[in-house]
């Protein structure tokens, strides 16, 4: 008898029966007993429907109204899949964001929760009821509806887990667990029994979508124990996300995160003074910019150059600035280029282990790729690489890593 | 500057184009100086894609998962007319049903307002901002949403006039005003500059679809002028609901409505006791079936025979019960017929003219229909006759009470 948080994305709630199906599965959990809360996405392709809408009215609709439109779409689910499990002899019982108050602060269109009030949703849970949520949404203290931006469901499932103190979050997603890379870019790459926080988050955020971000901070923020499984596959274990143990000891590395939407500036001959770095970056932040990796180099006769990257959305926007700003400072020259790609080698094991770097560039440098920009950080060493080289530097480094491997000494079942 | 509410149903708002032209609609009030309040109806077919949804997964779909699913319907417009409204430079602020707590029972699919909270609106409206109200949708006191059923925006709109004692309460939609009977079956018939609420109730609830009936009712109780205009016709002035007054006078009959979903039972040989007619309506009641007409005859050997219609929908259940009941009470036969129809004389001009039921009788003989029951009441004569004679009646009583001409002495401009 545990209290389970499941959240299953568009693509398993797409269409009728695959409500239906996803009905069965969270009916198999209630049969064994456990009291089950699900977080459901909108119906795959829904939510780009009424985004379509909106851009007809308004190509930059944005702000309060967006939130009211586009939250529509996790309440069709929440009704239909309540209706599947009612069918099926399973009193469920569904909620918008703001009727199990999901408080929010009201940022639209990516809010962030502040509190859950549980209540309701013990209540249900008391009753012998399976709780429905719609993910990704919530209200603000004006009673506004607001939602959590994209992906944000599996933050909201993350969420309600911790409020309830639930004893696992199960993500249902198209892929039956995290990856030691992307199996499209290389077939041998092996699904992870167990990853920490730490590193799901530095593979989330360097371009692994198994998982939106946030509901990984939240998760190792409040320790909630959470299994990325597949909702198409029966019967498989998922990859577990939690705190580091023994286990993982003898795991260097636990995967290569990789990044195709980057694009790199370059501002050289700039006069080197103090505060010079913020007088480059300042501008590009506060045009709602984020920069990812930053490099100083000390350049010649007291000028310094200066290199970082940027989403490659971003990056005409942040070439504008950039020349702006080289004006200003009396910068020699403003260069980019937005046909570069990130690659990381992501391991909690790199803590107690030298070389790891220098076995990753000799890799690197076999294969002639040169690489751009460099950063590291306790448990990664990313590498900017011409965007062309990016599948072969992936394979390259997955195979010196033998990632394709089970661990040595690692006893996981 | 006149407090105004319009309600838009689903084909007025059927496309982003129609919604955009709302939208323009609504800023003319706007800058006409007056204050607005817009209540919407889903985008036409919406509705239908979320119960095929529903019924998909459950062909009796009902309750309170239903209502959770639908009202997603008015949402999505809210949302849309809002964005619209902004962008084209018209503050304006999008409401669901549960945001300004239009309280409701707890009647899912059916829900009955109760009471409107005018804080929020107001202060929208204070500061200069359109209010848009989603339609058709409640809260109940727990916090559940609620339908009024179809239908019911315009019961929204009215009831969120009588709350905020709206100048006018204006219903847009596909037809430019009431009529003395279907255009569709009498080319000849006339649009009404006005018609009191008695008879609108009337001609609503004998099957003219232009307004819903609990809309008028509501109107009528809280006196809110009602007006029926064409959302796709500019410059028009619709149809005047309103109170009773001189103007009106001349007018004996004011339309004629029909209804071709009706069928009839008859149980014949019922012995004659106190309480017979409860012993026969009270299983038909007790099933939800609403009974229209009523008609008892004495038969012979102390035996009664009875009459009566329900909604054709509902004939073969009827008739089941009725099977049931003529076997416990000893009665001699049922018959039915489901291939009849009503029409109606309406006309608050009728309590001070006699013979308009024997005009109404003979003109109908004269074309050689058989009128099989009769009912009356102050304002109203309707005679049940078989489906064949619709048309062919409803003209010839168009004709013989010059309905396409204007009233003698009527000053109406």
């Amino acid at each position: 008898m545990a209290l389970i948080v499941q959240k299953y994305g568009g693509t398993s709630v797409g269409d009728v029966e695959r409500i239906q199906n996803v009905a069965r599965k969270v009916a198999k959990f209630r049969d064994q007993g456990h009291d089950v809360v699900v977080v459901v996405s909108a119906m795959s392709g829904e939510t780009n429907r009424l985004i379509g809408l909106a851009k007809d009215i308004d190509e930059k609709a944005a702000g309060r109204e967006f939130d009211v439109l586009v939250s529509t779409g996790e309440q069709v689910t929440i009704a239909l899949l309540s209706m599947a499990l009612n069918k099926m002899g399973y009193p469920a019982r569904s909620y918008t964001g703001a009727q199990v108050h999901i408080l929010t602060d009201d940022a639209y269109n990516k809010a962030r929760i502040r509190e859950i009030d549980d209540v309701r949703i013990r209540g249900d849970l008391n009753e012998g009821r399976i709780v429905v949520v719609a993910g990704f949404q919530g209200v603000d203290e004006g009673g506004n509806i607001t939602t959590l931006g994209r992906g944000g469901s599996d933050t909201t499932a993350v969420a309600l887990a911790a409020a309830l103190k639930a004893d696992e979050c199960q993500i249902y997603t198209d892929v039956d667990g995290v990856y030691t890379t992307d199996p499209r870019v290389v077939p041998e790459a092996r699904k992870l029994d167990r990853i920490t926080f730490e590193e799901m988050l530095e593979m989330a955020s360097l371009g692994s979508k198994v998982l939106q971000i946030r509901s990984v901070e939240f998760a190792g923020k409040y320790n909630v124990p959470l299994r990325v499984l597949s909702s198409f596959e029966e019967g498989g274990e998922g990859t577990l996300i939690t705190v580091e143990d023994e286990q993982m000891e003898q795991a260097m590395i636990s995967g290569i995160a990789f990044s195709r939407d980057e694009a790199q500036l370059t501002i050289t001959g700039v006069p080197d003074k103090p505060g010079v770095a913020y007088s480059i970056l300042g501008p590009v932040s506060n045009a709602n910019i984020e920069v990812d990796m930053i490099v100083q180099n000390v350049g010649a006769d007291e000028t310094t150059d200066f290199t970082f990257t940027v989403h490659r959305n971003e990056y005409e926007k942040a070439l504008e600035i950039m020349q702006a700003t080289a004006e200003r400072l009396g910068a020699r020259e403003v260069s980019g280029n937005n046909k570069i790609a990130k690659v990381s080698l992501v391991g909690v094991g790199m803590r107690s282990h030298a070389g790891i770097a220098s076995k990753m560039f000799e890799a690197l440098a076999k294969e002639g790729i040169n690489i751009l920009m460099i950063s590291t950080s306790e448990i990664k060493v990313s590498v900017v690489v011409d965007e062309k080289y990016l599948e072969l530097g992936v394979r390259a480094l997955h195979d010196v890593f033998e990632l394709d491997q089970e661990p040595e000494g690692n006893s996981e079942d």
